[in-house]
C-alpha cells in the first residue's frame, strides 16, 4: 500500500510551488517481497519562488510521510557541479578521454585531481593539460607493501566521488570505508566473466567473438559492484591481443564518461543488492 | 504556464482512487513554440474502487482542465485486445513471424483477418495456420487499375489498426480515409533513404555499408509517414542483392514486430508533424 | 619455412584443372611456436575436366607435400548437403527457427531426425511441419538415470553433426565418443560467463546490462566447447527474467542458424585448443 | 577465362622468392557482364633474396600476363608511411582524434600539414600539438568567391591524400583534377540520406530512430563518393538537435578513423563505378 500516492505528491508538491516538470521516471523493484519504488523527477523552477530550505523541507516531509530511506533521497543544487578526482597508472586512453570530454563540457563535474602511480614527464600531453587547466597532478609510486592509500585519502577528501581510469590498482576495503563516497572504474571485460588480471588476455584464451568493456561501482569484492554500463565490438580468429586491447580501449573510453555522465547528472540509483537503476 | 501540475494532477488521481501507478512516461516538446506535454500512465486499480466509466470521467476532467486535445486523450480498457488485420502480398517473412509471435503471446492483439494479394494454395504453412486458428484469409488479387480498396474496407473495418507485411501495393488516401484508423507498414530500407520500389536495390547501387529496415505509420505521401522504429545490419561487398535481402528480412521482421507491440502497449504518440514518441 | 608456397601450390592446381576460384581465405596462426596454416577455397570446375576422385588426389598431394594433418583436409563434393539431427526439450523457439529457415532454404543441410525428450501432441506445430515433410520425430524422455544414450547414438549414427536447440540435457563423454562427430549447441548466456544451469537467472542477478547467447561445439567439458559466434542485446533495470527470456530467445536463434550455416559452408575450422576459425 | 590461374601465379611467385604468405584476400565482381577479379596479399619477405626492382617487375610481368589494369597495381614500399594533409574547420573533434590516433600510432601515416579556413589561437590544443609534433598548420580563411584552393593545392601537392576532417567547404572539380588524388571526406549523415548542408538537421526534422556516420572518397558530385565505412547510433525523441550533434560526432570520429586506417593499409579499392570494396 506504501507507494499510493508517491508520484502524486511528489509532482503536486512540485507543482504548487510553481515549478515546471521537466522529466519523471519510476521504478518499482517487486523483486524482493514488498515493491520498492525509486523516482527521478528533474524540473525547472524560480529560486525566489522556491528557496532552497524550503525545497528541503518538502522533500524531507514527502520522504517522512512515504518512510523514505533518508539517506537516499537526494535533492541536489540546480547548479551542482560534483568534484571527481581520477586515478591512473601508465595507460593514457581513458585518462585522456575524460579530460577531453571534461574540457569540451560533456561531462558535467568538475576535476578536483589526477593521482597517477606511473610516472609522466612534464612534457606529456596529460601534464601539460593539467597545469594548462589548474588541475593538480600527484605521482604516487605503488609499491606491493605501501599502496600509499593514506595519502590518496588525503588528496581526495574534499571531492564527491573517485573515477578510476584504468587504474591498476586494488583498493583495499580500509580505503573504501575511509573515503566513503562513491568510486567508479573501469573494467577492460564484460563482467562477470575475466575478474580481474588481464582480462584481454582471458578472453583471448577463451576465444569469444565480442569483447566488452564495464563501467561499475567499485566494492570490496575485487570487480564485483553494481554495473552502470556495458558495451561490446566483435572480434575474430584474425584479432591478436593487440587488436583486443585497441578495440577494447575504445570501448573502455566510451564506457567510463557514459557511467560519469549518468551518475553527475543523477540518474543511477542502486538498488537489490548489486543492480543499478539507470533513468532515462 | 498551461502544464504546471499536469503529473500531479494525473497521478494523484490515480492515487486518491487507491490504484497504484506502475510506470509514468513524460515528454515535454519545445520545439515548436508553446511547449506541448505527453504523458503516459501505467497502473494496477481495483475495478470495484474505480469502474470504467468513473475513470473515463475522471480522466476527461484532468483533459478539461488542462485544455488537452481531447482525441488524443486515451483510456484504454485494461484487457483490451486490439483487433488488426495483416496485409500481405507473396513475401511471407513478416507474415509468417508476425503469426508465429502472435502464438507465443509476444503481441498483445487479436488477428481479425489476413489479406492477401497473392494466391496462397491450402497446404501452405501461412494458409493452414490460419485455418487451425480460425482466422479468416482473403485473397483478393489486385491489378493496376482494380486495388479491392473497397472490398479491403469493408473486410478490415471492424479492426483497430492495419499492418502492411510487406503489402506491395500502395493505399490511396481514399482508402486511408475510408479506413480512418493507424496503419502500421514496414519499409525495407532506412527511411528517409531508399523510398519507393526496390530498396534493396537502390542501396546495393549505392555501395552501402549499412542497410536497414523502417516501420512506420502510413500517410498519404508514400514511404513517408512517422517512422515508429529502425534497424540496421552490416553488409560488405561480398554481400549481393539476395544476401542483401536475407539479411534485411531478418530486420523487417523484428522491426515490424516492435512497432506493432510499442502499439498494442500504447507506448507510440504521433506529435510534431511526422515524429513519433515512443514511451518506454 | 614451411607453408612457403602452399597458397600458390593450391590455386595453381586449382588453376591447372581449369576451375575458377571464387574465393579464398587463409589464417596463419603464430600463438603457438611454429605458424599453422589453414586456408579455405571456394572454385567452380568442370567435373568431366576435374573428376571427383582425381581432385581427391590432387589435394592428398598438396597435403603430403606440405605435410598437412590428414584428418583435417577435407574436399566436400560441391552438391555436399550435410544431415543433421536436432535434439531439443520443451523450448520450440530454436527448434521452429531452424526448420522455417530450413524450408526457406536458408540451412544448405538435410534434417535426418528431431528427438525431443519432451513431448509435443499430434497437432503442434512443430510435428505437423515434421510430418508435412517427412522428417522423423522421436520423442524420448530422459530421467536422471536414463539418459537415453544409446538410444539416440542409433537414431542419429547416419547424421553428420548434432545440433542441440536448447537441449535441456548434458551428453556425456561416452555419447560424445560413440557419435565421434561434430555437436553444436547454442547457449542461452555469453560464454565464458554464465555456464551451467539458469544463465538468464544468473544474468538477471548480476545486474549485466547487456545479454548474449553463444553458438558452441559440444565438448566433454560443460559450456565450455570452442565458441562459434555470440550476439548481445541490451538491458536495463527494467528488464524482468521474462523479458531476459524473450530477448535472449531472439538471440538465440539467430546465433544457432548462424553457426549451422557457417558449419554447412565449411567456413569453421577448430584450432589452438578451443578456439574457431570463421571463414570469411 | 581470364582469371584463371591469377591466384596461383601470384602466390607461386611470392613463394619462389622465398616470401611468406601473411594474408590474401580476393574478390571477384560478377556484377557487369565479364567477372572482373580484385586481389590483396600481405607478405613478409626478405629484401636481399627479393629486391624492389625485381619485386616489382615480377608484379609488372603477372599483370600483363593477366592483361590487369596497369593503374591498380601496387606494389607499396613495404616500410611506406603514406603522407596526408588534414583539412578542417572550426570543428575540431574529428582533428583532434585523429592527432591522437596518430600520435599513439594507430594511423600509420604521416602528417604533412593541417590546413583551416577557421582561425585557431596559438594556445588552442590543436595548434600546440601541431607545434609540438613540428607539423606545419595553415590557416587560410575562405570567402564564398575565395576558396583559396590554388594555395591549398600548392600546400599539399607533396602529400599522398588528403583527409577533410569536417571541412566545411566544398572543393571543386578543379581543385580534384588539380590535387588528382584520393581525399576522404567524412559526411554527418548516413548517406545516401542526408547529403548537402545540415544532415544533423535534416535527420532530426525525417524524425529517424538511427542516426549515422558515412566515411567516403570526395568526387566531382557532392556526397556522393564511393562510401568506405559507416556507423549508426539510437536516437529517440528525448534527443535534440545538441544530443543528435553530440552522438554523431562520436561516430564520425570513429568512422573517419577506420577509413583512414583502411586505406594505408591499403584494403580499400574501388570499384563498379561507385562502390568500395574493403579486404578483410
Amino acid at each position: 500500500m506504501d507507494q499510493l500516492g508517491i508520484v502524486a505528491n511528489i509532482s503536486q508538491n512540485i507543482a504548487r510551488r510553481g515549478a515546471n516538470i521537466l522529466n519523471v521516471d519510476i521504478y518499482i523493484d517487486f523483486d524482493n517481497g514488498s515493491p520498492v519504488f525509486y523516482s527521478r523527477s528533474e524540473f525547472s523552477f524560480d529560486p525566489l519562488q522556491w528557496p532552497r530550505d524550503v525545497m528541503e523541507e518538502d522533500f524531507a516531509e514527502i520522504a517522512h510521510i512515504f518512510k523514505a530511506q533518508k539517506s537516499l533521497v537526494r535533492v541536489p543544487e540546480c547548479d551542482e557541479n560534483l568534484k571527481m578526482a581520477v586515478l591512473a597508472s601508465w595507460q593514457d586512453h581513458c585518462l585522456v578521454d575524460l579530460l577531453h570530454r571534461w574540457q569540451e563540457g560533456e561531462l558535467p563535474a568538475q576535476i578536483g585531481a589526477v593521482i597517477s602511480n606511473h610516472s609522466r614527464g612534464p612534457n606529456t600531453h596529460v601534464v601539460r593539460f593539467l597545469e594548462r587547466h589548474g588541475i593538480p597532478y600527484h605521482y604516487l609510486p605503488t609499491t606491493k607493501s605501501d599502496k600509499r592509500e593514506g595519502e590518496i585519502v588525503e588528496l581526495v577528501k574534499d571531492t564527491d566521488f573517485l573515477v578510476l581510469a584504468r587504474y591498476m590498482q586494488v583498493l583495499s576495503s580500509t580505503f573504501l570505508r575511509s573515503y566513503g563516497k562513491d568510486i567508479i572504474n573501469i573494467h577492460h571485460g564484460l563482467l562477470p566473466s575475466f575478474k580481474g588480471a588481464n582480462p584481454y588476455r582471458q578472453a583471448y584464451q577463451a576465444g569469444v567473438k565480442l569483447i566488452g568493456a564495464t563501467s561499475h561501482f567499485v566494492t570490496e569484492e575485487l570487480d564485483d559492484g553494481p554495473i552502470i554500463e556495458q558495451m561490446v565490438d566483435r572480434v575474430s580468429h584474425r584479432d591478436t591481443l593487440t587488436t583486443f586491447a585497441m578495440k577494447s580501449e575504445n570501448l573502455e573510453k566510451q564506457c567510463l564518461a557514459k557511467a560519469i555522465k549518468y551518475y553527475c547528472e543523477k540518474r543511477i540509483v542502486r538498488y537489490s543488492g548489486n543492480k543499478t537503476i539507470v533513468f532515462g
